[in-house]
């Protein structure tokens, strides 16, 4: 019998997080060991590449009279848009879903976070389950953030609406992508600069390539991972205080892909960038060093790329950071490292940012 | 100095209602001291009719270094649609609003529930304030739904987000056509039949026309109309139980909204058909008189015309039924009342309900 790795105890709700090998051949019973109220019926919602890939095992779990309804979306930033997030309502509405009705979101973090709008919206909200398929969804499938893109920036529209369980196969990462991978590992690197210096030194230890990770150190890599994740959003549901501090890196990051266009860079290659940048801007602030160096050093070893791609227009970039969710008052806020672990949010003067991005950026 | 006359206590939140002649006027100081924590900006979003008569009064409220932003969206039942949504996302994000801003939603029920959508999903949720301007809205504005239509279904796209204050002038009520009075006092009725039938004598006695309601009358008939609004409310904010009793006459009437198209019948006319449908259906069930014939006739003289319309087909509204959000495991459940004040929520055979129909409602 499987259990639960993790437990979220937030605020407003609790559920379980199932990590481990193939728990896909065991998605029905799971679901079910989650639910407070029995499910009227069952959508999965899924990336249509990880629907290639996974789709049929996981609907075999489901008895014969109770098949979950299917609806794909192509992969990629692009499906985090009003239209895939119309379209998907509709498909809810045309199977009928009721209130008790339960969604599977089944793919990466663009899947988890649409997917879950829809959840928290249909019908002024029912429960869903989030099924990652990606390392960095490892971050996004924990925390109830939910939400759909604007042209004028990411994750402008959505709600905060917990899952009713995180089914974590880790198995299903055997056919990810090293760029995926590469996108996934900023945040766990993440997590270890805001709360886990120890899980650093861990990770530099354990994993010095994509390809040769085993599975236990997989499954104790996500463990710790979302950990973190998971303590902070059990404290700060709402991203009233500390839950900012996730955004470690993600100010410059959310900028740069919006700059280039969602899509041209992974979300974890910008956040790479962004941290870095955060580190070089903390090391500043505070007047002390912060491995910057090391740090560069081991993200090279994964085949990052550190630099803010030259295309980047600095003052653009510094229009969108004010449109940041942390932003208040007109001002930019930043995610900043007084100690290796010890992040603080921090007005930072639009000047000394601007003088940042041209010294270590090249920006014109 | 004015004071709140109801205070809505919630699972999540606390807020106060406000009731008075000429509020307009004090709209920013009320909404101050009404928030827990400074606004960073505002903009009202209003029904472009209401913007026309009142718009100006309540911007002159705002100190010069202040002003509120300015949004109207078209007057009916259309504009709760998934493009005036995301025009009014976009007008947000182009004024630049960050997470403490607040909306402020002037108008009726329409601008009120679209407006709160906006609010809740807006940077996955800021806070807004409710101004109702018609009688109807003294209903949705207590009580946090928010929503838009969907082409398939009134309400069906949505998110529970309570309001940090409703502010309601009643002098705004003198310009309301009186087929908007009749629309509104229907969901008085309504509140009187599920809860308080002391409330329903008090409002025979007093109101005999629209035309002659003494401000005092209004003013108690608001208070005691929205006290039993918001103690259940109170009780259930997010609709787990009896919040659902007041959806009583709404079953139906959503579903004759929806096949007639939305607009062509005002909600009250609706919910007043459709609330004697159920006091009919209540008669039958539990086998007692429920006073439907002087309802009818003191409805009757105030100008409702209480005829399921003729055009409407009796096997599409019920299939409409079932895509009511009350509707479970493929039943249709019905707020019927035991007594007079005492609502329950009951499956209800199809079959019992095409009977009915075909019955009462001359159907074919």
């Amino acid at each position: 019998m499987t259990s639960p790795r993790l437990l979220v105890n937030s605020e407003t709700t609790k559920y379980p997080i199932y990590i481990d090998t193939d728990l896909r051949y065991q998605t029905y019973e799971l679901i079910n060991k989650s639910l407070d109220k029995k499910a009227s019926a069952f959508i999965i919602i899924a990336d249509d590449t990880v629907a290639g890939l996974y789709l049929d095992e996981i609907v075999q779990s489901f008895p014969a009279e109770n098949k979950p309804y299917v609806a794909t979306v192509p992969s990629g930033e692009a499906s985090k848009s009003f239209e895939q997030y119309e379209r998907l309502l509709t498909e809810c509405l045309k199977n009928g879903l009721d209130r008790q009705a339960v969604i599977i979101a089944l793919g990466g973090g663009v899947t988890g976070d649409l997917a879950g709008f829809v959840a928290a919206s249909y019908m002024r909200g029912v429960r869903y389950v989030q099924m990652p398929s990606t390392l960095l969804a490892h971050d996004s499938s924990v925390g109830g953030k939910t939400g759909i893109n604007h042209p004028l920036g990411k994750n402008l529209i959505g709600a905060f609406h917990p899952p009713s369980a995180v089914i974590y196969d880790s198995g299903m990462l055997n056919t990810l992508p090293e760029k995926e991978w590469r996108s996934g590992f900023a945040e766990v690197i993440k997590h270890g600069f805001i709360a886990d210096p120890s899980f650093i030194k861990w990770v530099e230890e354990n994993i010095q390539s994509f390809k040769s990770i085993k599975t236990d150190v997989l499954n104790e890599l996500l463990r710790r991972s979302i950990k973190v994740k998971a303590e902070i959003v059990e404290k700060d549901e709402k991203e009233q205080g500390i839950r900012a501090f996730l955004n470690f890196g993600h100010t410059l990051a959310h900028s740069i892909e919006a700059e280039l266009g969602y899509g041209r860079m992974t979300h974890g290659e910008a956040v790479a960038v962004g941290m870095l940048f955060a580190l070089k801007l903390s090391e500043k602030v505070y007047k002390h060093s912060l491995e910057y160096e090391s740090t560069c050093k081991y993200m090279n070893t994964l085949g990052y790329r550190l630099e803010i791609p030259a295309e980047c227009n600095r003052d653009r970039l510094l229009e969108r950071m004010k449109l940041d969710k942390k932003a208040s008052y007109k001002q930019i806020n930043f995610v900043l490292l007084k100690e290796l672990g010890h992040p603080e949010l921090l007005p930072v003067k639009e000047n000394d940012i601007s003088e940042l991005l041209k010294k270590e950026g090249n920006l014109k």
